[in-house]
């Protein structure tokens, strides 16, 4: 256990040198982000101190608890700045979880005028973030056998070691990439018009589909088409699988299933959407699919950046991106939601069902890139659904309890779980904020982001009588 | 195929009698039902005698073409006299199967000067189609290996003859007790200051969890308390499993996994919401207890009748109606919903998948009833929950685009499916009625209490390919 400890107190040291960087190029935020810095760095060397005498091998149900515990400690550490800067304790952690978790949700308003340094160490908590959920999906959740993630697995052994070996040269490529794709993102934005600073800062919250903006307006402030399609694209780059982009540089194979699904799906929603209010709304065909494409885009990745009030398109749009709010990106990229990969495996058992209920006897598998899918994996993907579905309700359920509206309580939690970012409706929405709400709700909201990042079975594993028993034992 | 015509030309002859029957009693009414039952009679006739020589042999797919076209041929055979007494042909089309679904939503208004005849025959539709969902849980569904229904298939053999003599038998004893329940209801609605017709009528729409009521304040017309426990005591009675009766008088043997989890939510539900209520909202204990027992019954019984507006006691409560309407009585009952067996075995295979990713190599299986449940039952369960979402989305999107509210969209769809009949909201809420709604939404409501009714895979079949091969060659 105490494995666990030295390594949150090195994840504590990053963040306090994150922000040290922060302080030395914002001096009007200095004194926060220097404070900080020295605060949580002083905390960490000496838990790192503590604990480094620890034996490394980690026992199956500690990267379970290194796993949860790395999460909320981040969030908790990354809110220690923008509490001593101005936020309220529960305000500071909902924006830092939000962060962390690529979720994006904000508490902050008059974003336009807040301090830089601020701003950058909201994107940097983003891009921290997003790099983190890839490597937690490429690396632990296989490991974990989470909702399903063993299909992940990579075809070494079942020791802990060598699959951790593989994960350290996985972890290190995906960095390449991730930090490349930011670059040229940046540049381009640069290219589209933005100053420096804004290119960096939304570079890297783009490519995290974390979905934070410098601007109350999010990315609704630069009205330059170029800009929108760019973001557009390198937001779609930011859902895609890490592993299929390593897989491409080096064994030049980019079948993905997965990949098709969910471009597939964007093209017939985009299509649809774009068609409706060509129709419906009479705007010009060309705008239509720009703003539709964006914010459709914005949404099935899980960035929530939104240039336009799109529940203003009516209840059918409301209800679309409603639905689209559970979707999501591709495994082991920076998105949140279901994914691509569970979706299709959920379609495919439904299809194999309806076939066999025809003829009970014919002797047919589920398949998944060509592969037969083993029966764990399924049940994995059937029981995240299924515990997604209960926590979304349970949320609900919640909030509903806490005052809120039927249609803010549902789209709240689900923007949450789903580490999307905005909501729908008047209070949440992509036009609204999550100031007004109240602090249990907004403590409601953490726990569901939090939950929803580390896809609900890792931290529910924890509630298992079995589990304590064993580690304890 | 000419057997399934044979059976719904006898299906017709059947719901012929009862028109005659109906316009025998009621002389204001009789021409209508006079009329109807001729026309139905003399087609069902043609037809039976058209097909009689048609070989009784049913092939596996002909099961399914017999089970989805019964309940469509009732629901049309049920509209004609309602169509001929005065609603629109759209109207009678949405009575007729919210009648013979058991759903209950109503697009009438002035129950209480409506003629009695008509009265009777939504009544009659009702207790018809409760009695014929029994049958079609406990013999068909089984058969036809629907949302892992083969759970409950009789221990002979896979052939089609044995098991539907074993079905006929199991329909006789069932038809007993549903009739044996309904006359108990009576007598004691009787005794509780009803008068007979009112008494018989809600007996046949409490036992077959149908909820149509002869007044449009619905069972809130009677007053009386005796009377709400009578009802909530039956309602519960109908949602049932029909097989358990028959096993508990013949075997002496009651405990039952899926009753004792649908008593244990609703012991939970009912106490957590009148405590709720008495603390939020200062009700006398013992009022707050009943109003939130018979209204929590009749939703989770998909029942759907109300003693009062409970979506006025504020969004938790219009949260938790939402969520009770998805839940749904047991297997082999009257009542429409998932199914008390359905969200037992979800859970049991979520609680083992938090075990397995534990501990990967431990050996467990998923118990029901003491046995281990088989995988295809399991990917039953799991395919009826991921068609069930699907459907839903499908229908909340076509309404949504039709022009409907969130809310009232998500609640109408949900209520559909589920055969509950009132939803949640101002339109289709306890209070309201679906007169309001516009012709194409009444048909994708009619639409969705017929999938829901047939749960949904038995109709979603005929969206394959292969069943069009296999039907043609
Ligand atoms: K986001
Ligand atoms: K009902």
């Amino acid at each position: 256990m105490s494995f666990v400890v030295y390594i949150n107190g090195l994840v504590m040291v990053f963040f306090a040198a994150l922000m040290e960087v922060d302080a030395a190029f914002f001096p009007e935020t200095a004194e926060v982000f220097g404070l900080a810095g020295f605060l949580a760095g002083t905390v960490g060397v000496l838990l790192s101190i503590a604990a480094s005498t620890a034996s490394r091998d980690l026992r199956r149900l500690h990267t379970f608890v290194l796993t949860a515990s790395i999460w909320l400690v981040a969030a908790i550490v990354g809110a220690v700045p923008l509490w001593l800067w101005q936020l309220a304790p529960v305000d500071a952690l909902f924006e830092a979880m939000s962060g962390i978790t690529t979720t994006g949700s904000t508490v902050m308003s008059g974003l336009d005028d807040t301090p830089r340094g601020v701003i950058l160490w909201r994107a940097i908590l983003q891009a921290v973030g997003g790099v983190g959920f890839i490597v937690t999906g490429i690396a632990l959740l296989p490991i974990l056998r989470v909702g399903g993630m063993q299909l992940f697995r990579t075809e070494s052994s079942d020791k802990g070691d060598k699959e951790l070996r593989n994960a350290a040269v996985f972890a290190s490529a995906t960095l390449q990439v991730y930090l490349c794709l930011m670059g040229v993102c940046a540049l381009v934005y640069v290219a589209g018009g933005m100053g420096p600073f804004d290119a960096i800062t939304h570079a890297m919250t783009t490519l995290s589909t974390g979905g934070y903006s410098g601007y109350d307006a999010s990315f609704g402030h630069f009205q330059s088409p170029f800009l929108q399609w760019a973001a557009t694209l390198f937001m779609l780059l930011g859902a895609l699988p890490f592993a299929w982009y390593i897989r491409g540089i080096y064994r030049r194979r980019f079948r993905s299933e997965q990949v098709e699904a969910m471009l597939v799906t964007l093209a017939v929603v985009i299509g649809g959407l774009t068609l409706w209010l060509v129709l419906t709304r009479h705007e010009a065909p060309l705008t239509a699919l720009r703003m539709v494409a964006f914010n459709v885009v914005s949404v099935v990745t899980t960035t929530g950046f939104a240039t336009t009030d799109y529940t203003l398109w009516g209840p059918f749009a409301a209800m679309a991106f409603f639905i689209l709010t559970a979707v999501g990106g591709c495994t082991g990229s920076t998105a949140g939601g279901a994914k691509a990969m569970r979706w299709l495996l959920i379609a495919r058992a439904v299809w194999h069902q309806l076939r066999m209920i025809q003829s009970p006897h014919r002797v047919a598998v589920i398949r998944y890139e060509g592969q037969a899918v083993e029966d764990d994996v399924m049940a994995g993907v059937i029981s995240f659904f299924s515990i997604y579905m209960a926590t979304f309700m349970t949320l609900v359920g919640v909030l509903a309890l806490f005052g809120l509206d039927l249609a803010t309580a549902m789209s709240g939690a689900l923007t949450a779980l789903a580490n999307v970012g905005p909501g729908v409706g008047d209070i949440i929405g992509p036009a609204g904020n999550f100031a007004a709400l109240s602090d249990p709700v907004k403590l409601v909201l953490v726990l569901g982001m939090y939950l929803g990042r580390l896809e609900m079975l890792t931290v529910f594993v924890f509630l298992t009588p079995a589990f304590w028993r064993e580690l304890t034992a």
